[in-house]
């Protein structure tokens, strides 16, 4: 039986899967018990499963026994330069066009501080509309305020 | 009387204007009848105002005569690179480590194709939470499917 | 039999058995069904294909079973960096020339807004002319307006 | 009188010029008698003129004696790196996504060899059309086959 | 009266003024009442002030009556690229060599998170010792643990 | 038996071995006799070991033959670039926002020179705190004064 | 027999051969028939061959059938970066002492228009000389006028 | 009177100067006495010239006393980064495509070494050809063995 | 009087300085009673100097008041990215070709650990040689090491 | 038996057989009968070495007959980038420190030139030391001059 040796090669092994089987994301989320972003994120390895969160996603992709312990493993996170495929390049070109001005308006709300993107949530939801659907999708981060010291 | 030779002469005028007289950027977007997110965006030099509008600022922040002309241009927009600033740099990682998770989503719910960033609506806000507000960020854009041809 | 295990492996197949058979991308295009723009560009690994598509391309170059269901996956998208090639390079050094041209010529035609780039067609063909024939590119995108909110 | 030390100056008086008399490129391109591709390209310091159409251009923008000089010089051309622009990036994630596929089809019809970059010609024009207008950019350019030797 | 036009040109007046009139950073942290770090680290523009201490350090250093203002915003924060200078580099070596020895050891304590930057403290001091005294800088920020939803 | 052909490849092995044995870097450190911050450092492919802590090392961690050779070997040290990884770049943004408030007090306290990253130890800890834990992270290294010549 | 994946592949047996064989350029372009620059190119992989000339590159150099194809496909050409290696790097440090110098006077004997890199021809030689021999490198292009539209 | 502060601002006006005069660069050569390659290099600020030479140059050019100093200084040659202009990238590119040809057919030629960039000379010239005339650039430097020791 | 404002406005007025009154970095240092080595880095703002000899620096260049102070300052130090300049970049060649070797030969020599940089001595001077003199440029840095902990 | 397919395949097979071997760089060199600094560059893939010197190393190491023709070949020399290695990083910062200094050194004492890395020489030494042995590092180049032309 194949050793997976990298969350690299799970991830890969879970995407082959997931096309061979036809399985959706929400498919997914529902057998894991959490969020579709959240399920998926994981998935994709950038979050970490509890051995029962593992245990379902082996189960469901057909991963080998060595794919358990990658699962639970903290992974390295996070995505090198500024992305070329155009879903991911609008969010990027969106926050060059109004990251100043999404500063600007936590300050004026909050003071000097950060959106978390630690405790932090994500939805990517459908909105109906007659001029053609829309994406809506919602950060929603805590406030942590500067400390002097 | 000074001539601002550019939109950046503008937008800089403007940001000391704002500090001096201690004005915020939802008194202006009042002023001008927008969201504060879009009014914000264009007093920054991402967006280009109507007549009415660009009058409005000008007195708001008393500009002199040339800027007038600079608010109804056109700019060039966006920002380069990769922000340091700790509130931008939080919305940059959420991309990386996120980004793949929303375009799997949309791709699940929508098919092939992008959320607009020009048919593309934005809300920052706060969220009241026991264990600390939050700020929520909705970004909102059309769908728009690749079309094969 | 050979398992295909990403896209980009689907790619290299498909341009392997192309020199292989001597097929051109225009008949490739004819039983597809498609302009033989968006059929290269679907070969090449940028376009997601329908199953039948996806069908027809796999008996024509003789790919394994494993490539139909890459070959209807959303790829990832674009090309890093600047091109060395010099066709194109070309393409590129005539945006860096001609692009504030582009943009200052549509904003005047039309007001603030791009060129879509996703609903968009291609059109590349040859030119007849007595002082050395010319290629043609056309480029046709939807105008979308930048909208105020 | 000012002296004009550099062609970036030039460029820049002509932009401030051009917003504070509201004129358009077209206009512009009228009276020097070439297209307004051109012409467009030329006064952003792209291009160089005749003596005969610096004249004309100093005279459309009130420039002072030493920009024609400068304006019959022939350009640094180009521009750095990826651009951020909203209507510039879509033409450069344009050649992301249809690079290799342009390339392919122009080897396929006229054999080794590119589309020049020097005898082109650049239109863009707007497309009537019911689901919304589209813009249309045309570049034609000179086959040259690369020699053997 | 000279006007600041930026948070740099303020900073910049700091520096010149502390050369010119010999003053440490603990006196100025002194009548701050706040830490040299915390101090020093707000005077380079990276924290933004209330207005007594805006108006102390104003005071300390002879800054024009502008200045005020601008000690009190919230500054654009950070630094881009990896430093040159020998001090700095040495720390940005530290996280290359011993980087992911620190994740690995958060994560084996604390589980999946992050020790924050923004609810954060710093202290930097002179540690006895025989064979030549040393640097010590104590980092310590609160654990934010990664939240399944 | 496999022969190890580099260094990253024995890391590897060490880091597979560990999630499936489930191991700490503690016990690690403990069997090799010094700091988890020295050991986890050296497993990880930073530091040379002795003849005897490489042997304790293979035995933990059931490594091939080859391995032995390599682990006392001095290995290429840092990393290359920002770090993605939010453990790693929350150290980054630290550098960035504090880095000359650091170089500034080592110079006030110490005079011209740096604290040592060869001279050098680190200490990662967890700080009770009932507004939560926090992490710790002292780094003590001695000062080298720039010596005139 | 193997099958060639890339024209890399193709490159690098080429390259191998040439080492284990012994053979010079100069007697590949001598079977080849064309001048030993255009024929290293080709046999670097930045120039197409025809079909006889594929056929007598194969037989040289003893490559498998499936190299036959590749050398007649047109390659990816170009090289990304600035070199290191220092002939190739001198080079490069030429274009950055004397490129301005070059275009001034290509512009000043010709006008506003190029030297081709594509109707190009390459010659290297030795120039005897008493102070030590030289290498005498030609580049010859076609000089391509802009043309205005 | 201006004073100079540096060799840019000497290159500037001389950049500035030869436009307003009408002066060419073979105009300059000949009063200098050197190739018009060297004597534009010099101009263009990559060359230290002689106290006759300088003289000369100052004279034909009306520069300020402080511009004699400059140009008789050794100043820091080379550009960065790849260039964006035409007539540069076509360099640029045949570096790329024929470099390794080139440092092959040296070292078939001599053996393992490079072509001097310092003991080296370049031509310009005008090749007259019936198909259009074509621009030849000599590069001619002097072949430097490496040498054991 | 002129205010320097910035170490790098000193540097400047330095180097104007020595160019107009032909002084050498030799007479310098033996005004300062240092190596031409150490002086040169000191006037060229990579070294902060006493009081004594900031005053004799300042009188040799005639600086005015406000340098005195910039001169004893600790500055930035380092200089970013690859230099151009061929005096320059042959040094940071021979690090390419030589590092690794360099690296080697310290560790069989030393064991783990790195020469100081900072405990550093430089000699700059000249070999008289049949064959052509030669530069001999002499590093001496303490050697510091590794030390477990 | 294994055919190397490229010099980076021999130059990992001597590092791996000089740790299992337990060899020095000093016994290679005097096998070799060349210094310890060539010999040692001539291993790591950076020069090319004679069929004898070939013969010896491929002896001493045990390499596979392919190897002895690879050691002949030109290498691609040279090294991408910025070491991140401490002991490699150490010698690009005395080049950011000192690289403007030594430039200077040079053109005050020979004129316009560089020191060749061509015609070069490297010998790194234990120089002993009361205060802590030293690392001494003589780089030993012919003196190159610019001719004029």
């Amino acid at each position: 039986m194949e050793v997976m040796k990298s969350r690299e090669e799970v991830t890969n092994a879970i995407l082959l899967a997931k096309v061979q089987k036809g399985i959706t994301w929400k498919e997914v989320a529902d057998e894991v018990g959490r969020s579709k972003e959240w399920t998926t994120a994981a998935c994709l390895g950038q979050m970490a499963m509890t051995k029962e969160q593992a245990e379902k996603v082996s189960s469901i992709f057909d991963l080998p026994e060595s794919a358990l312990a990658w699962l639970q493993c903290v992974p390295q996170k996070g995505a090198h330069g500024i992305p070329t495929d155009p879903v991911l390049y609008r969010l990027h070109e969106i926050l060059g066009v109004y990251g100043l001005t999404i500063k600007e308006l936590i300050v004026e709300e909050f003071g000097d501080g950060i959106m978390s993107a630690i405790d932090f949530k994500l939805n990517v939801a459908r909105e109906k509309n007659e001029d053609g659907d829309r994406v809506t999708i919602v950060l929603s981060g805590k406030f942590l305020p500067y400390k002097t010291f």
